[in-house]
């Protein structure tokens, strides 16, 4: 938890269960500019028909008012000035008249309530008005102001260390021809940024027992979840998981998941803190993060993050599944004359990471599906807006 | 237009077709570890019927393989590695077994192009590979990345100013039990920073021609577009039309919309730039926004913004629209053993801010649907995650 300026608490995750310090409004207040009334004195008026009301007063902005209204009075008001005693209503100004005499014509006719502003109808003194776990949004901000709050509780980011292992990959910084620029710190950098996280650059390491194993020891250190990419598979380089059940118990609790395309994923608890091992290819590791990361890290901000948005579209090939796996399927879902259409994005492969540029959305097919056929209908998770078709295919 | 660093990207928008200046991969590498060979060599491999390679070579990374390889033989390569000239596949070396007179046994065959990445596959030089008005998302990070590019052209976020009209206004620093907290400027703020804008501050002015017209006239020259809440409708103090319309042309367009409960919005180009006239009360300005200035918004900054995420659930109980009028509904989504209910938010009017707190969607009932039924299923775009009734209701 940490306290944080209310201009700086958009999309940070409220605390603490936040009970209104104050009624909203403080006192019964004018809703509109017009005159404060006895509501039964203004039954029957219309504008052929209209009642006549002594003015009594003047009630401007902060100013209390200092007479009671009796039966048949009316005292002028402005919107937001304190309704004075006795007075249960008010006519807008547009639907009354002033006569020279002192007197108002009242032109129609008002219930009790109408255009009062109560106190404690937005905000009641007391009660939680913001509840622990939710996202500020813009008009959280607004209740923030109205309760005059200029600060507020909220969740610490967490900070989430990012390592990425191979001995091929450089820097995009000092790029080498021969070698191969890492994508997967910045892209996972980028996603935890996204979601409200403090990213921690633990940098790269070569494929070495020892290396990756300080880097990682640091990471638990100083953050408070480590992800690592690559090593994480079944080859002889793969030493990740080794190195992770090395630093502390429990380790891995789970190598091997039924997802495509990015099976190899790792995921262990070390001294009570979550080191997830991710695949190599980056649309692995970029699935797998959306797949087992965001939900970790929903629980670390105790909070729930909203769903994507979701499209129904037919599909303009079929799709293969693979039985038993969750397969994630990078699709391009454009609008055109015959409707909302899925295109499979053609790609040879999880390495492939354009595919996560040129897609719009993921097909994802349940464990127990072979896949779909042409034309079928499916739901697809957008991630970037439609595309549109001018001429249709 | 303006250029960042690529860690500063996320989010910001493409400004011009980003050309790819180079291939990615640069050359054809090894896609895992293993022997670099000529596919045909491996046909009919088994682990019962292996077949003898000679070993004629080790490929590092960061070395150009000195020697060609020839029918028969086999190069040790790691992941990264650049391919020697005449191997066109790889064998993983789980699947081989060197020998000690320097053969290596393969035990299963690959096809021409298996575990070989190939020149330009994920990235071709010279192709478009982010689109102008693309959105920068994690992955688009790691395309950045692995074309070496440590910075981007974006779209320069649009300025747009922010005042608040109305004597009864003061701000939450400057706190009086008698008067209001300006709420608008709050929420107005943080929606714009939401989307990606900067918001400026006008702060707030009382209702005086002269004032409210030289802090406009300030706005439109150091903002993109302008802002302006309460004092749009149609009593003795809605003045901000009529001094729109004093400062410049064309003026006021749009006075007055379809929209429940946002009716007194007011659109206006004055000399080319957007002044946006929102009610004074918080929920209609919002919903006002959200029709009206995040589509302007989506203009500047030359992008599509993703839609809202939707999800399908049963009324709870009658709500009436407005024949004519398109009408935004508060509703509380929830997950019942009925499966998902709305709940419509019971609120006295436009100016309980707390609805938008308490809700997570809106229903919209369109212009020409007079309401729907209890029981009907409606669709409700969310605003907040769908809530969780553990006993239903």
């Amino acid at each position: 938890m940490e306290t944080v300026p209310a201009q700086n608490a958009l999309n940070r995750i409220i605390a603490e269960d936040l009970i209104s310090p104050a009624n909203v409004p403080p006192f019964d207040r004018a809703a509109m500019d017009g005159y404060a009334v006895i509501a039964e004195d203004t039954y029957g008026a219309t504008t052929a028909t209209p009642v006549f009301l002594r003015m009594v007063g003047n009630v401007q902005m902060e100013m209390k008012p200092e007479i009671n209204l009796g039966k048949g009075e009316a005292i002028s008001i402005v919107t937001g000035g304190l309704m004075p005693q006795g007075a249960d209503a008010v006519v807008m100004v547009e639907y009354t008249r002033l006569r020279e005499e002192g007197n108002v014509e009242i032109c129609s006719e008002v219930h009790p309530a109408e255009n009062v502003a109560h106190v404690g109808e937005d905000i009641q003194q007391g009660t939680v008005t913001l509840k622990k776990g939710t996202r500020i949004l813009p008009q959280d901000l607004g209740i923030l102001a109205a309760l005059g709050l200029a600060e507020v509780a909220v969740i610490r980011k967490p900070r989430v260390a990012v390592l990425s292992t191979g001995s091929e990959l450089v820097d995009q910084s000092s790029k080498s021809a021969l070698k191969i620029a890492d994508v997967n710190r910045p892209v996972m950098m980028g996603a935890l940024q996204d979601l409200g996280c403090e990213p921690v650059d633990l940098g790269i390491v070569p494929d070495e027992f020892s290396l990756i194993r300080s880097r990682l020891e640091e990471g638990l250190r100083i953050a408070d979840m480590v992800i690592v990419t690559a090593g994480t598979s079944v080859g002889p380089r793969d030493i990740v998981p080794k190195i992770i059940d090395s630093l502390g118990k429990p380790g891995m609790l789970v190598h091997g998941v039924a997802i495509r395309p990015s099976m190899p994923t790792g995921l262990a608890v070390i001294d009570g803190k979550v080191i997830v091992s991710l695949p190599g290819y980056p649309v692995s590791a970029y699935i797998a993060f959306l797949e087992f990361v965001r939900p970790l890290l929903s629980e670390l901000l105790e909070t729930e993050f909203l769903p994507r948005p979701k499209v129904k579209a037919r599909l303009s090939r079929r799709v293969a599944g693979v039985l038993g796996s969750r397969t994630y399927v990078r699709v391009r879902v454009a609008e055109t004359r015959k409707g909302y259409v899925v295109y499979p994005v053609r790609t040879s492969g999880a390495g492939i990471l354009s595919s996560l540029v040129q897609a719009n959305g993921f097909l994802i097919i349940p464990e127990q599906i072979e896949g779909y056929e042409e034309g079928h209908e499916v739901e697809v998770e957008l991630f970037r807006p439609v595309e549109h078709e001018e001429n249709g295919r």
